[in-house]
């Protein structure tokens, strides 16, 4: 299976890198929704869990496309919010929030909390879909805490509000190069690589 | 979470004993349908792909039991035979057809068709889910070629008519020591540790 093609099904042209640069390493040609004409594409992400959302993704463009696609999705789970924010993090202010809509309304819930209470982690599932019907769905966390204030302006999201314990910092003062070494992202791609070594790594 | 609970889905005996010896250093307790008062329960294997299968077993024993649950679905799949016979591999010759029906009738497909296009594989889909609704699901292969007679004792199913390229020899010849390393579930085992090693590895 030489040079098989791989899509990678995210709008996030950041994503994209984060993923192609971790899977240069395989003989594949890896595709973005625009190289395959998909740009755009609105897909309703209505899975109850991140898993769902990942294989939806990934099956609805593996489905237009023929190609093996790769997609995630991802959230914060807060152990006191009973781990909302999970799959409506993005959308948890409302259905076009900002990303300091959605900081504010997590730090108005968590107002008085202590710190011990403060427990989270970043989710990350992972799914490729391949044409024969097989598929890989995982998952990489990062665990951390939910600071009081946001600090640093690195990253997007809820990076301001994360701190990783390992580190003392915020993902948004840690700086792109050290959070992709450790996110839940990256963990979760860490763990598809090596699945996907039998499958795409021959030539 | 230390001791954590862990059913394995199999009514066979042996499979559960080779997912017990691979899984015995984690702090895991690992419990059978037996020990979770489930053995005999009638699960419809109605998916169209190994993925499906394993899924579908894994989600109703953890939800009956609350408890995480791995199970497997592994079956057959002939090149010239367009990967028949796939999810249908246990019941080939018909419903409660015998390993030696359903041989006879693989047999009896490829008459006269030369060992170069015989090309078979063995694949184990595996499926973890856990009760906040995570899912691992993955798939180990073993590449093979489909002998023109039966040869050997050991193994059970397709054992007898499958030749590893590696040690010409089929897996009822191999034994069960040799064959447990390199087969299609060793390999999805394999991963699954891998990927477990986080969720279930820290006490």
């Amino acid at each position: 299976m030489k040079h098989q093609i791989v899509v990678i099904a995210t709008g996030n042209k950041h994503k994209l890198e984060e993923i192609q640069e971790i899977l240069k390493t395989f003989p594949i040609e890896i595709k973005s929704m625009k190289d395959v004409g998909l740009e755009g594409l609105e897909i309703i992400e209505d899975g109850v869990t991140f898993e769902d959302n990942a294989k939806i993704k990934a099956r609805i463009i593996m489905e237009k496309t023929g190609y093996v696609t790769i997609a995630d999705d991802s959230g914060l789970e807060v152990d006191y919010l009973n781990n909302e924010p999970g799959v409506y993090s993005a959308r948890f202010a409302g259905e076009n929030a900002t990303d300091q809509e959605n900081n504010e309304k997590l730090l108005k819930l968590l107002k008085d909390i202590p710190m011990e209470s403060r427990k989270a982690r970043f989710v990350c599932a992972m799914a490729a879909i391949f044409p024969n019907g097989e598929e890989i769905v995982l998952r990489g966390e990062c665990p951390g805490v939910i600071d009081t204030v946001p600090r640093g302006t690195g990253g997007f999201g809820y990076d301001p509000l994360f701190i990783v314990p390992e580190y003392q910092l915020t993902f948004a003062e840690l700086g792109a190069e050290r959070k992709n070494e450790i996110s839940h992202r990256a963990r979760a791609l860490e763990k598809m690589k090596i699945l996907l070594e039998d499958k795409l790594g021959s030539e």
